[in-house]
């Protein structure tokens, strides 16, 4: 960034507060019934919430465009060059407006309403960029619509290819390319997008703790060193659906017998390997009656560790846990990998230069994925992470202090303007 | 029944065949992504085929009331006497429309079927009823939409508050007073009918059997001698949402793996009991995300026995193991029972007149229930079984040949006439 005498227009909003723009979404997406935020992507929630970002970008004079996989870029141009002309060597900061079911309020809208606030901080000090700046908003991080997390990262990368991507299917047996046909994006363009990948200079994702090291830290905000390697993946168990009344113990093949015990397997596989972390926390049973022996489970596991291998050690003894489980109440087992990212190191110069910026922050890693994972493998990538102060994370107590967020902003325009 | 020389009139159709009633309603609430039918009470499906009920009554000119619980009544009234003056002492037969999720063709419409057809059979054959004759639709038989099963007979017979009844939730969270409402039944009507009640003189249930009784006695049809008793418990286990890549395993108190052990459990328990059924057939966590530890998971428990007093054992070893499992994981734990039936002997009276009838005829018990099971507290009742060659219930696989769907109707004809 370099200084400049004049503001560049005087039109534009003052200087917004993360929690005034966080206020301002507060109603959207509420769960009554879960708590907290349900915002799947292209749920009406999300697209309230892209329509808002879009107006908030807008009102910056920021330029808006909606990519070929849907992510929207809101471009910050060098001043003097024609809009969109030149955006090489682009410095890309953002997050995500998707939640998981019942998720906190912060959870990627934070990186949101920061990266507003830190342009709003730039011009308030008369910055202006050298290079271009981009805000990115990534559809589907959480991937709790269509089973695959970061997909709009994914698919720009070519971590996922157009065509897997949109056979993907919602809750309710639709398909990507359906849904997104239907909100506007043509299925046919989905898919990597290289140039548009190699114009990104550096990514910087801001985004709210989902652990404890800030708490333990007594600081506000630290750096990303790494992002554990993590997967998901789909185990069905196949019984024999029988009515609860009327069909003896003896004769029963009840898959959801055999599941439970994939429950504690998973548990007790995951308290073998240090530092392993291992999840049932969705299981649907076929049909789910209350009078009915279900005829088939599904449930999914997530699995991280810091080191690929033991993920894979994790996963094969899972596996073989759950067909003993099938097996001894006559069931049939079927695994699908859904996912798979390995550990994630950001990349150490930009690392560097960001603990040059905020020499009192921490740096941490942290077990959850993100859109900066995936990036990373293209383009040099950092994170900074904002305390949480209950250390609660996709749950509606998930936190952040108002001072904490305003703080993180403050970081993330001193990063920007190093940077630029 | 007596005897006529000329037939009531000649307008009405010739005699149905079960199977052709059956064919009329086998594409209605069909469901693609569990296979079988899916026709909860009020659901479009289960109004299709109560439409469906009141058009084949009106061709057969049978008078058409639904009652303040939303019963279906359709009267073959005694000749010579104003239709709706003397009802009573009535002669009823029925069943129900509605279905579990993904349940089979022939639970409840087998029962409708055949009663429609045993009125062609006793017209066919010139005979005409001495006391009144009905034809009854009970809804929300399974209880798979309001969790309390046999909700109408319960309603009919004050075995269920409507105060309580009204306030049931279905999965969406929709009360049975706004759903009853929106489908033009007045729940400010909703209550005991002890007229009504007093009215039937005995009441008969045909029913797809739901075990292998008649396959092992390679017979067609069996007389019901009683219903095991059962009951339906909820069990809430809630713990503490969270991150599933950044919460470390000994920081959880995971819910989930508290209710697979409670799944365990639920299986241990039964085995403890010579002849006990106790089955877990609907778990939901909440949130249900992949990538979420959950922070309460609902499970529901259905138990039954033939000792009322065994049942209420099975019931309380699972409370306590479940307590243990709950506690062992820091969770906390909240039982609740939805509803509970005693064992109940069908009158004994009634069953031999109807072995008079059809002395071929086994004599069977079942673990299911039906509103014959809740009527039978009021007045006299008997149930007729009609083979399922493939012995599975509440599944798509459920199956009744066209021929023991035949000769179950005409079983039913020869017990009406002689009542009648």
């Amino acid at each position: 960034m370099s200084p400049s005498l004049a503001a560049e227009s005087s039109s534009r909003p003052g200087q917004a507060s993360v929690s005034g723009l966080m206020a301002e979404i507060a109603g959207t997406g509420t769960d009554p019934a879960r708590g907290g935020y349900t915002r799947p992507v292209f749920s009406t929630a999300e697209r309230d919430l892209r329509t808002w970002f879009i107006d908030q970008a807008q009102r910056r004079a920021l330029a808006v465009e909606t990519d070929a996989n849907g992510i929207i870029w809101a471009w910050w141009d060098v001043p003097g060059t024609a809009p969109g002309s030149a955006r090489e060597n682009a410095i890309v900061t953002g997050s995500h407006l998707d939640s998981v079911p019942g998720g906190g309020a912060f959870d990627g809208p934070l990186g949101i309403a920061s990266a507003l606030v830190a342009v709003d901080i730039l011009r308030a000090r008369g910055q202006v960029p050298r290079r271009p700046l981009a805000i990115a908003v990534f559809p589907e991080e959480e991937g709790s619509r269509f089973g695959v997390a970061c997909l709009g990262s994914r698919l720009l990368t070519g971590a996922i290819s157009p065509e897997r991507a949109l056979r993907l299917r919602d809750p309710d047996g639709n398909t990507l390319a359906d849904v997104a046909a239907a909100n506007g994006q043509d299925p046919e363009r989905f898919g990597p997008d290289p140039g548009r990948l190699a114009s990104i200079g550096q990514f910087v994702e801001l985004h709210v703790e989902q652990g404890r090291g800030l708490i333990d830290l007594a600081r506000p905000v630290a750096i990303g060193s790494s992002i554990l390697g993590h997967g998901r993946w789909r185990l069905r168990i196949t019984g024999q659906g029988n009515h609860a009344g009327t069909t003896l113990i003896q004769d029963r093949r009840d898959p959801m017998v055999a599941a439970a015990a994939c429950v504690l397997a998973v548990r007790a596989v995951a308290l073998r390997f240090r530092n392993a972390r291992a999840t049932v926390g969705r299981l649907v049973p076929v049909p789910g009656g209350t009078n009915v022996i279900a005829s088939a489970v599904d449930l999914w596991f997530d699995v991280r560790h810091p080191e690929d291998a033991v993920t894979a050690a994790v996963v094969e003894n899972i596996r073989q846990e759950a067909r003993l489980a099938a097996a001894g109440e006559g069931c049939d087992m079927e695994l699908t990998e859904e996912s798979l990212s390995p550990t994630t190191h950001f990349d150490a110069g930009l690392r560097t230069a960001l603990q040059d910026v905020l020499p009192e922050a921490p740096v941490l890693d942290t077990g959850a994925g993100h859109d900066a994972g995936v990036l990373a493998a293209h383009v040099p990538t950092a994170m900074l992470f904002v305390r949480n102060p209950t250390g609660v994370s996709h749950s509606p107590e998930e936190h952040v202090e108002d001072a904490d967020a305003e703080t993180g902003a403050a970081a993330l325009a001193d990063v920007l303007a190093s940077l630029g």
